[in-house]
């Protein structure tokens, strides 16, 4: 069955993991192309344009925005944050299955769209790991991490919407547990529309013939 | 996690392969029971009560009908087919995945049923191998091929209605591409209520005590 690369939206807490499993993920297995957004934020040190964001500057932003240029976007502290969708379909075309990374509404406007995507969510393997994750990183302030864990208690009303929800207790484990996940979906009857419509065919002009 | 077992529906056109795969799949893998239809046709050479069939009178059948014991039931040629929901319902408790292997019918009144189940139709490499191994069994007149083909035909119709499609080339890599997309549907937010509600209350608690 040859197949479209599908559209694969991961979402979770932060301090799930999220941005350490994709980057593995994309880096062991060569099906997987890793979404770049285009934002309107500065470039910060050590950042390269390209390859951590495109960086335009608002009026690009929505001009892209405004010739559907963009599969989905967001507001994030007064900047624009987007997914540009030539690249995207592009890299589908090609038979690539496109990892992005975004929040909840993102998720449910990229499965209006596109139908046969897949949606992620990654959890942490408890409530007390997720906190002990936040203290770690050591940059964040307890305001911070209250807040993070109050926007957690938000985006866990939406779990429900995803398709799977996946542990990241070990890295691999996790890592590997979603590439069989993708490998899974791609055997959904909605990714073999071709193969399918074949086979009807065959079979119905074999029962026509034989009549 | 700790998982209730998935009832699984197998269909898919006869020569297909599926029960010599299920068998194949029950045999190797632990998690996994075939469940046992109840039937009034009688015994044959070779078969067992309890292991090929439930076999049992007309009286009974309908008996277990009328109380709601069988989760989905049809007729063929004259004689009633059906599944006995007390034996399968107590397997998925004890976390087994039931194997069922059913057409269409069948299939979407379980769905309805047991929204959780997973629907798999398993599908020849092409129409050319599909007749190639009617043939082969050498036991089929011509006119039993044509009309298979036929019924083929007729439920190819009905395989968007399922949850994945798999193509019997190698029968290895077809179970065990089964065992994969099994232990993927695991991962459904609809096979981890309890887990997703205790980390949804842990939060809230969080937020709560520390507002």
């Amino acid at each position: 069955m040859k197949h479209e690369g599908i559209l694969i939206v991961v979402s979770g807490f932060s301090g799930a993991g999220k941005g350490t499993l994709m980057k593995r993920l994309v880096s062991k297995y060569e099906n997987y192309a890793l979404s770049i957004s285009m934002t309107t934020r500065g470039k910060r040190a050590g950042e390269t344009d390209g390859v951590s964001y495109f960086f335009v500057d608002r009026p690009t932003f929505e001009e892209t925005l405004a010739r559907d240029g963009l599969i989905e976007h967001a507001v994030y502290c007064g900047n624009y944050y987007g997914t540009p969708r030539e690249w995207v379909e592009n890299q589908l075309e090609q038979g690539k299955d496109v990892v992005l990374e975004i929040e909840i509404q993102g998720a449910l406007k990229i499965r209006e769209r596109y139908p046969n995507s897949l949606l992620l969510f990654v959890m942490p393997p408890s409530i007390q790991e997720l906190q002990a994750r936040l203290g770690k990183r050591g940059t964040e302030t307890p305001d911070v991490i209250r807040a993070r864990l109050q926007r957690a208690a938000q985006e866990a009303e939406g779990i429900e919407a995803y398709d799977f929800i996946v542990v990241n207790d070990d890295l691999d484990a996790c890592m590997e547990q979603i590439h069989e996940i993708v490998r899974a979906a791609h055997l959904r009857p909605g990714c073999n529309k071709e193969f399918i419509n074949q086979l009807k065919g065959e079979l119905q002009a074999l029962v026509k013939g034989e009549k």
